[in-house]
């Protein structure tokens, strides 16, 4: 069964309470989406939101292979498509699909818009069509439709040829409200397909009573081909269908095709980037991706899962790209932490002592906050630490920063840093926008003089995270820096209540291992 | 439809990762349950639970309307009943029902208990009836059933058929592993109806592919009608079918007849008390009763909600218990800003010029980054600001923030704070943990000379978000801060390229929400 996926988190995803995404977050994910192979990225409206304007004419630049929709709503009653300045900024974004959302519902025609039902006919006919005759790829969202459809089936599905007629190519079917159970939203489904060709057919669930995904799988089963989703079902109020739920189940029990299989068992690994970007806590139940989904912890439940994996696991982890743990080896990855081991000492023995205070370490700096997934350089200095091969380069002997007017917009930030390396003091001060920034710039300034190639090392993201963050201001929080040297990417960690200090650890990780490695191949030479 | 629910929360909610009850907490949540009107209510298993064996010997003190259940396995292999240690301490508990689990798949009967299809079909009845013949009801769960019909109906069948004549009064079918499809289930449900008493069955749902509550329904629909479920889901791994979603799908879509059913308004106050007792943050898009589920964003919902309830509720919120609300975003319209308005300017028109221009002032404040969804205080005094209505309390001349040793893990940070307020002039200065800590401490001081209701404010919870992150150090950070002060809680927003600015933008709007909020009402008296 070929199915294809149109993603709109950054349309319907960004009604999620919470959620504000900046247009960098915007560009990132779909970037994400697109090498996961989503058919279509519903980027943003265009007509009602100038930050998406701006991101439309950023995604001139790109190049994807998903087909990037813009979202725009039919015209107002008594208007015309041509001279609709809303239609035109939508036209401007070049992309090379449109959603055109119009009303399939005849009682909301009355009370939301207020107009004629034949009036609402030529609107939905006189949007798409200023589409279609424009080239556009036209996804029409019959908004309200099984509502509408129980209320008023005749006039759902002229809505729905209406639209078809004037050049739409999908007609999506959209359970609004999220008030349709799956076997009802089945009929109505099968009841649309003998009026209307099933393989234009899509729909668009919302979750508010649980059942997004099941309808979903209930209209697949109904055979329609064409499914709205977000990343991890955010949206509004309960949130839409839920791409990484439905993913798995529709790959691996109802056969399906569609371009995202070939990248299924990278799924956990998009859900936890979606998770940074949209800067969320992952939910740990989630299925197939949350850190939990294959975490077994009744002791029966883990004798029977070595016996026989079916028992308590319906869908291999591997496959999704998720692992089995048991709650009483909580400490995620001792075969990642063994390869890691193995680059710096090939010849450690599995077994040996070692092996185990460098676990029993880390799981007490997991305790305290520390992260080592995301921070591969943090990790490799501290398994140098424990394998006493570990240089150090230089001394900071003393960084003070001060804050003049806080109180004002120009307020300023400066760093003063001491250094010793090589047998000689080297002091260097700068400002910078904020505490952290002046820091990173006084100790570069410094290391600089001993360490020419620090001047290449950058930082290429910044990401704090409040870990107790009821404890408010004096909360603990974790700062996780990306840096590129050379061509290689690397993060690093740093946890305390002070985010100046957890920032000065993760800078002083992330030049270290620089020198660490620089030198190393310096040596080889 | 006669509906009866057995709540499992203290028994398969307690696997639950991070989840782990108290007897105190055990007590809290089982009252609470009774007083709700759940039917069945399973508090533990003290046959493998020392700790359960407490709970229940206290439980011999408490009258319940629901009926207690002790949960048992079926005996070992070559074992009798009579002489089993473990069956002997569920009954010692003198609960009235008990739940006995037994294999109802044939793989899984080999390879897992290592034995004989008909030895698991004798420790079956061996152990039902060892119940039953002592007057207890005994509720069959029939483990793995779903995938065990599929490998051998006819084996699966006639262990349900073992447990009834053994006089199981309950026979419950189990998708242990979480991995049937809601069509497959009720197919299967269907052909069994066709074997055994249809009106004895039960189901048992896990959420492993998200479908735990479609599958309940589903079998629902087949005409099961004994559930189990868990609050709000909790369950190992993804947890399982989840009471609160599935309650008043049940009542205002199936017509359920249920004692619960009284008690449907306090669904949402249930909930929130279940949460506090796991000690679980409440999932704020949880169907009915999270905080989001009723909560419009979009400019276009806030008004169609206005129109015509039904546009975006499928269930009036009031019916759980729940309450509408509407957030202010730069998605959000007219509509849901002059609700908020209007808490400040009843007579404001909504065509005024003023609600358009702070409308825009809105819209290019979220452009620079700032938030106004979690941050209803800063709004607030927008609106005052926009409609010439805030008083000025005080004013800050200086604030100066020293960082020393900020390489050393003993770092000290110190804020010295001028204030100027009824003529007079007020310096204070405070360490802290971290320049934001410093600050506040700094700034609070100085103020309670001059309005000692400040000392009342308290902040609740921070929040970080890096905005444009590639920027690295560099980047712009956005604060949220929640306060809380005389039972109000409110949030306010700053954003800087400096998190010690931002974080001093939204600490100022929170005193001075106070100040204009606390002065506004003693003006009042």
């Amino acid at each position: 069964m070929k199915l294809r996926f149109l993603d709109t988190t950054l349309r319907d995803g960004a009604q999620t309470p919470g959620i504000s995404f900046s247009t960098e977050d915007k560009l990132m994910l779909l970037r994400l989406l697109d090498r996961f192979g989503v058919d279509y990225l519903e980027a943003g409206a265009p007509a009602t939101n100038p930050k998406d304007r701006f991101l439309f004419e950023k995604l001139k630049q790109e190049r994807f292979s998903a087909k990037i929709c813009a979202f725009a709503t039919t015209v107002r009653p008594g208007q015309s498509a041509e001279s609709d300045p809303a239609l035109q900024l939508v036209l401007d974004t070049s992309s090379p699909a449109v959603t055109v959302v119009g009303k399939a519902s005849a009682p909301q025609v009355a009370e939301v818009l207020q107009t004629a039902p034949e009036e609402n006919l030529r609107m939905v006919a006189d949007t798409v069509r200023f589409f279609s005759q424009r080239g556009r790829e036209v996804i029409f969202d019959a908004e309200h439709f099984f509502d509408g459809y129980r209320e008023n089936p005749d006039y759902a599905v002229r809505v729905l040829r209406t639209a078809q007629d004037a050049g739409a190519q999908v007609l999506c079917l959209c359970d609004t409200n999220g008030g349709t159970l799956p076997e009802q939203l089945a009929q109505i489904v099968n009841s649309v397909a003998a009026l209307v060709d099933p393989k234009t057919l899509g729909v668009h669930c919302h979750n508010d009573f649980g059942l997004a995904d099941a309808c979903t799988l209930a209209a697949v089963g109904a055979g329609v081909g064409f499914l709205q989703v977000t990343q991890l079902g955010l949206g509004e109020r309960c949130g839409n269908a839920d791409f990484e739920t439905l993913l798995p189940v529709l790959c691996e029990k109802y056969g399906a095709e569609c371009a995202c299989r070939a990248q299924l068992s990278s799924l956990t690994r998009l859900s936890r980037e979606v998770s940074e970007i949209c800067n969320l806590k992952p939910d740990e139940r989630h299925p197939f991706v949350g850190r939990f989904a294959y975490t077994h912890k009744a002791g029966t439940h883990v004798d029977g899962i070595r016996k026989s994996a079916g028992s308590f696991e319906a869908l291999d982890p591997a496959l999704v790209g998720n692992r089995r743990s048991t709650v009483i080896s909580e400490l995620s990855g001792k075969s990642a932490l063994l390869e890691k081991l193995h680059e710096l000492a090939p010849d450690l023995e599995k077994d040996s002592p070692l092996v185990g205070a460098i676990l029993d370490k880390i799981k007490s700096l997991e305790y305290e906050g520390y992260y080592y997934e995301n921070a591969d350089a943090s990790l490799y200095l501290l398994i140098s630490d424990a394998l006493d091969r570990r240089r150090r380069f230089y001394e900071i002997q003393d960084i003070k920063l001060v804050l003049s007017d806080a109180n004002r917009p120009e307020s300023t930030c400066s760093a003063m840093v001491k250094v010793r390396a090589n047998g000689k003091t080297e002091y260097a001060a700068s400002e910078g926008n904020g505490p952290v920034d002046a820091m990173d710039r006084a100790l570069r300034g410094a290391l600089e003089r001993f360490f020419p190639c620090v001047r290449d090392l950058h930082l290429t993201d910044y990401k704090v995270r409040v870990l107790n963050s009821e404890a408010a201001t004096g909360a603990e929080v974790r700062v996780l820096m990306r840096s590129s040297f050379a061509k290689e990417h690397f993060g690093t960690v740093g946890v305390s209540t002070d985010i100046t200090r957890a920032s000065f650890v993760a800078l002083c990780d992330a030049i270290d291992y620089v020198l660490t490695r620089f030198s190393a191949s310096e040596e080889a030479r």
